[in-house]
């Protein structure tokens, strides 16, 4: 396929590009007793640190050469393994701040968030016990419940870094960051017991919203 | 949060699971010219074997322990490492078949495809060089035309084996496989021409399906 | 090359394995001030968990099947890649803790240390500035000064996690763990300021030796 | 240690850089029929590749800023990271060209070579069993037979790309590369049977030399 040029310029005036590439902070509450007053303005330092870096890489990436890309060593390359680190780091700090610190957390069965992981996981208490599993799992990382537009089912993953070993085809419902840096301040390498406090403050509401899109999202790819 | 276990198995018995993590071998005509017969089976046998292999991870992870899972060594952590790797390995298989090949190629500039691609890489040129660059700039493994859900737009990505450097939050549109065993057979290191001869018959018919479908999915994400 | 088996048998016996996998752990005294004492309890900790398990993995392996090896999913394949993570953490945690913690740290210019790192990396200074540069660019690992046997000089590396971005042929002189474990209870973010405070004390006799031992080995390796 | 500067002048101008880290281009003469003539050239001119671009970084390397250095994106990691990438390339196929292809191909028992493997692996058969599982184990890699310098120990390894996975502390002895460039021109996914042919025609004089300089090493290790 060789596009025709001529029209393209035409065409390119009447198209406009109504969201950019460069990410805004977002600010978070997080009122959690469980994690220290000192680990969590670190963590959200953190996280500002990504957003910024994630701009400046789009940035770069503008005027990147990308006529000599080589896989061994090029800008290009580089510039790319580093983009999709800083975005996935910034997009899942965010999931994970707007997702704990609820101290009135509660689910009701009549949810769509519990609906769902029942049917998918079997029971609650199954969804429980791989999301905890998925945790301890990762080498340094993140655990996620999302839906996969390929098995058009909720499933549990458990990511090192922010871009090893993940799901293509994905949107995450429920995020949790296992990094060292999430925990060890107040810790150390008890990642179980801060899973399980974390845990009990997930904030169902915006979870909810999140499944109820993720509904949609699968009927779109159904084609329903 | 602690889920009140009572009310749950009422509930079970009225939800149903409609779709397995059982992967069925999909069927492709791969007509195209630029390929070896000895490459083309090749690369369907590669497939199957990852569906067959996801399979039985799947099956392996109903049961494996997940009350002593260590991030260092433990069967839990070892499956789902192997889940995502051929889980990835088989959707992506099944997307690169479905696209490429298409001895009558055409894409017309009222199309979905042409408009976003214009939009969100400011021409259809553009998309087209930063695609072959992300070809160029994988060291063995995938280069991935998606929706970001973050960004809420289309992106370009290019990924290392099946599951390293993979941004969280996707829904792939226009996928092209470059891995060694992709175009060894038929050009050796030279990944550039293997590149653009597969462009040159991508089935716009199937990609225009899959934009229009993540069209749909961004209205989701956007709440609109 | 197919080998006589008949003589084999008689060979075997007049053979002796002087050196079992089974890897013991070993006792270090952590003076610093520079660390708190949960932090060093906790350190240690890991410590003797990688070598649990890499002693564990090395059982496994004696008797796993490698009839039917599979690189997209097999035992083999995970307790290989188990067996190196947790063999390089077992092994970089004791050259670490064991080159640390000097109280009276001291490096004259006619050490061998010294006139090795002003050869190969320009000056001390250069040197320092290098390291310290490893220490920062690691996403969470290992920054390590090593002869390199291919180069045939003393190199710097900055390793992710325990077993990525590793050089092959390498023998190790001055290690420091900067996984977010080793500091974040004590520095949070600041991976700097805990860089500087362990290279005050780091101990020098201990790394003057393995640099007499590098320095003999480079001799082997050019054949002197 | 606060190294004193005034001294290292004057050291400095009596020490000399005897080695430089330009790498040459070595020559292979591959005479092997195992392989194509089109798969050896491709094969050569790759390696040709790695050590231009190591080179290149290397003096890169020399300039590069490493006053800001960002482990989530700076120019220092990013050529770090390509430096291990490329040097693992280059000594690897070094290694490699260097030990195959040997048409009389032969080794005998009373060979260090052979007693070693015999010793560490329990049987020369056993050595044999367990180089053939990482080739098959590696998700397109390198397997290596190596000197451990933590186990002091030989030991198989299972490399994927050119530096994930990869232990330290290591002098290599046998190097079989089972990147699909290796294999995939003349035997598609059979990865097996170019491993069985290329270890028919292993060049046990150069391995045995490489199993003498190693030993020496191992008694530099253990302080002998």
């Amino acid at each position: 396929m060789i596009f025709d040029k001529k029209i393209k310029d035409v065409i390119k005036q009447t198209l406009q590009l109504d969201e950019s590439l460069v990410a805004q902070q977002k600010k978070f509450n997080l009122n959690t007793e469980f994690l220290s007053t000192a680990n969590k303005e670190n963590h959200i330092e953190l996280y500002q640190n990504y957003i910024k870096e994630f701009n400046q890489i789009s940035s770069e990436l503008d005027t990147v050469n990308r006529g000599t890309v080589d896989s061994n060593n090029s800008d290009y390359r580089n510039l790319k393994v580093a983009e999709t680190y800083n975005m996935n780091a910034a997009y899942l700090h965010e999931l994970y701040f707007a997702n704990i610190s609820d101290l009135h957390s509660k689910i009701t069965t009549d949810s769509l968030s519990f609906m769902r992981l029942e049917r998918d996981f079997g029971s609650f208490d199954a969804w429980q016990k791989d999301f905890i599993a998925c945790c301890l799992a990762s080498q340094c990382g993140w655990a996620i419940t999302y839906l996969n537009t390929y098995t058009h089912t909720y499933m549990n993953c458990s990511i090192d870094l922010h871009s090893l070993n993940v799901p293509f085809g994905s949107y995450p419902v429920i995020v949790m960051d296992v990094w060292q840096h999430a925990y060890y301040k107040d810790y150390l390498k008890d990642v179980k017991t801060y899973t399980i406090a974390m845990m009990k403050q997930l904030n169902w509401k915006v979870i909810e919203n999140r499944f109820k899109k993720a509904d949609a999202i699968l009927n779109v790819v159904r084609g329903k």
